[in-house]
């Protein structure tokens, strides 16, 4: 079983008048943020602020790409082009930039989010423009895809990945994630135990299928009704269990 | 006279299946470029071109950020607070560094669009949020403000600040640009005796008032149908005046 | 004392992920409800089910178009000419009707919303440009507009107008309305005591000045956290004085 | 040979600044025009501009829904479900009813745009949730499809339906149209001589083959770049073989 992990967070979904998730009390609990861009979810004003809770909690910052449908909150598939999507990518992790560089915080890593993470793992060459649009903007930004055939590929062609596992969501028999549209809550034991089957190698799928697992980084969905709760089990269960979460970059650095 | 001046374009202002301007021919005629970011026009894939062709024609690179209001072209004025302000400022300085940090091209400075820039004439908490904005970016991060007072208060701030004034804009009497909804064709000579006029220290207000001005840099509009013919008169009026343009790194470094 | 009046609350206010008021509640409770129609707020199936909504609580379906700003709730101004004010109306007027037509509801009134209510106080050519559209589609149709100068004018030049006031919002001297960015919770007493004194023919300003007012509608936020509250301690003191809540149109044919 | 036959065309497709297509030349040469409602295309003022074109022209006015995507003009898919194909449409016939209301132009059709007339073809349930909600609207209501399997179901299921073919796309082996991302001029021979097969019962794939079609109406799309002249063709050819052109009810009401 591993001793070392990630946690991250899908967060800073509020947008405008409308509120989601509970970032201030989430982020203190993970080692990595994922930060919406504006495309699915994120205002200016609530990228700033998502900046400043990841400054405080002093955790790593990181880029959340989603495709441009807000009303869908990034989750209804779209066909993007590898040009398209390496676009997309790079807009986003710009606009994350600009708070980012205003406040002094390195944006540390990339995630697509929701029906654009799930592109990847159906298009290799969508995965590909991402990974590659990454490299461009710096050898050292961290693109982070789902554990399995697609980061492998992204690692093999020379960029920097982290693997990611999903404490929250239910597996298929092919390893993928199956995306809820409407996140409910879910029982927080399950979700710690899921958490303890990752770091020792494994996920178990809807089927009952027991399906294999290499993961740097475990994600929580912020916009799920009860993810602070979440968090907190996932951290006592590791702390019982005698792991250590840290950011990625220092994941990576011990792999 | 002076004999030293930044000529810059708005440009990238295509949107989509839209496009808009003449920017191939444009650029090459001009020593900086201020690019649309994606509120009032601009998408990923327009901008990422523009890089290209600001880095082709070895001019600098500016974000050209505007209102939130693609149906209007950032030309309808909006109540935004000076936070909203300063946040609309960074992210869409941050998307345009997304591309040019992908194709290594520096973001010089930054430069409002249309009603936003009138915002900074009519609203100085306006003006000083988008210039400390930037300040906190980069103490190298150039703004762009029309020449007068907005300028004055911004340099005084110790924001980096160019000083602009404009070719194919008429001016009223308090020496604040007039703006055109949807710019029409201008006579290229007379915009080629605005620029001389402006480097002899002063505009004719459409008054008839001779109003001072002293600017770093003039601007065309791209969006102007014969923008590339006015470039062009105005190049060749400068060439025969013996006037050198430079981008409006080297003019302020040389004030 | 007047003893009949409608009662009105903005809803539809969600949008796609992010959920806003507690209509099903709230609706039961009011005789007019005016719905969001896209731009400030509301995406297409909320709008759907804001119509089921109202039909199921009986209760007359108004549109409540906004401007184009929905990161800013449409609460921040926006400088529309009276032809793009006219065209807003329509265009989210229209696709209201879409699923009204389809459900079978009519839709009886038009409100404009936050800053495009504010717009026609303030620039009496928008208001008189909304009262006209309005008019073109169908002489029947009803505008909703503070009561006041703006309401009388429309009333003048013909078209069916029904004048507001406001439970839960304070008022300035001049009887105006102060728009509140974010809503927060009021105390429902007094929002119900407000409610007896506008059926009574005043309102007190903030400055304590007490201003003149005539209404035929009187509107509640649904953005607000305890609206719901807010309109039950309403319909209970109206009950005690006695006063029935009908929908505007039955309120117009009375007056 | 069929001797009647509706002519229908793509248009209203400007947004804002930019210009799309020259609808005051091309929609006289018509008998039906689709008008963009915003989401891919068509800002209100063009919607507005529009209807008023197709008015003074004395053609049938439809209303072309698009997907939510405004960069990429509609011609990307999206994973809409059923559902929300439904409001799409409710949505973006409702805002062209606004306009065609005030003006006192009857809405005669809808038909999907791009992208989202892709899905009807490739998801019988879209095709059937879009019918419906223009059933549920008005019984009168004319829903356009591609001729083929898809417009026959949707008739057989009670909703009135006009089958179309292309002048100006090509035909896949399956009969179903390749939709181009970014129409280029085409030779109006060619596609006069392509009306003239459908005319006859068929058209010829891109492969050769011959694929048999029956259809009520043949489009254009306006944002071609020689649209205008491929529509002079095709009525001079149409006139040649006396084929008369009448709006889309006048073809059902004769079938």
């Amino acid at each position: 079983m591993k001793k070392l992990i990630d946690l991250n967070a899908d967060a800073g979904e509020s947008f405008g008048r409308w509120r989601l998730g509970d970032d201030e009390h989430l982020l203190p609990l993970v080692s990595s943020v994922n930060v919406a861009c504006g495309w699915h979810a994120g205002d200016p004003a609530t990228m700033r602020r998502s900046v400043e809770l990841a400054r405080d909690a002093g955790i790593a910052l990181g880029a959340h790409p989603g495709l441009p449908d807000l009303a869908g909150f990034g989750r209804r598939s779209m066909a993007l082009s590898p040009a398209d999507a390496a676009d997309a990518c790079l807009y986003q992790y710009g606009a994350l930039r600009g708070f980012a560089d205003a406040l002094d915080v390195p944006v540390v890593h990339v995630k697509p989010h929701g029906a654009f993470y799930g592109l990847t793992l159906r298009e290799p060459e969508v995965a590909d423009a991402i990974a590659q649009a990454c490299a461009a903007v710096s050898p050292e930004l961290i693109v982070v895809l789902l554990a399995g055939p697609t980061a492998e590929r992204a690692a093999a062609a020379g960029v920097r990945v982290a693997r990611e596992a999903f404490a929250d969501l239910d597996y298929d028999d092919e390893g993928h994630i199956i995306i809820e549209p409407n996140p409910v809550a879910k029982d927080p034991a399950a979700c710690a135990q899921r958490v303890v089957d990752i770091l020792s190698g494994h996920v178990t799928a809807v089927s009952g299928k027991r399906v294999e697992v290499d993961a740097d980084t475990i994600c929580l969905h912020g916009d799920r009704p009860n993810a602070v709760e979440i968090a907190r089990a996932i951290r006592e269960r590791l702390a019982a269990e005698d792991v250590r979460v840290a950011p990625i970059a220092e994941v990576l650095a011990a792999r």
